[in-house]
């Protein structure tokens, strides 16, 4: 067994995948799931980085957050807004994000469709931090 | 400069990002073109990997061929599919496949669809081997 797979969406995600919802009422984030595909913890450890899957609900929005890892996204769902710093920026599929080091930064989705990415980084990173609006910690 | 940014996709690819055409005659691959979206050579020094678009072209396939680096792959457009090692499967939209250290793979678009995926790498890793359909070395 080389581990070599294809792992098939479904309706809902992918068969046998690791998904994790978020809800929350403090403001920081909203509707967003997380869908760790490859590389996350002990799998494929030949992979030098994590290679996941989110989607924001219509409406939701992932938390305000900076950290020193770097971020690779690719929009492949719907529509919403990416926040770089004080810049905000409309997204669809195919666009390409890069989140440089450090940079304050939150995905939302519209408010009537979901918004789902490819987000890649380095396995071994450092925690977000989350900030509030003006970008300071909380 | 922080260096984030979105790329916006255009109906031919990305502004700014190299691309590059592949069409040979020799039988190894047809009608391919790779896009080096993020982690390419000296930009964005920061990430542990490389992040890829790829496109197969009607009728066009990728080498067959393997190496010591694993793929991690997310179909995002048309319909094809993929070999790994003697199993070929149907790939279409959101399916993600996991190409493991060493097996032999190739990707290949419908006959009337082209095949676009993301692939990601590691940023250190070795040169691809193309090997004959027993998959052996030439």
């Amino acid at each position: 067994m080389s581990g070599s797979r294809v792992i098939h969406a479904t309706d809902d995600g992918w068969a046998d995948v690791d998904a994790r919802s978020y809800k929350d009422g403090d403001g920081a984030f909203l509707d967003v799931v997380r869908h760790t595909l490859l590389g996350g913890r002990s799998a494929e450890p030949d992979l030098a980085f994590e290679f996941r899957y989110f989607e924001v609900a219509p409406g939701g929005y992932s938390s305000l957050e900076r950290h020193a890892h770097a971020h690779a996204v690719m929009i492949v769902k719907g529509r919403g807004t990416v926040r770089l710093g004080d810049q905000v920026e409309p997204v669809q599929p195919l666009d390409v994000i890069y989140v440089a080091p450090h940079e304050v930064h939150r995905f939302e989705a519209h408010d009537t469709e979901s918004l789902g990415f490819v987000c890649v980084v380095d396995r071994e990173r450092d925690r977000p931090e989350v900030v509030d609006e003006g970008g300071a910690a909380p």
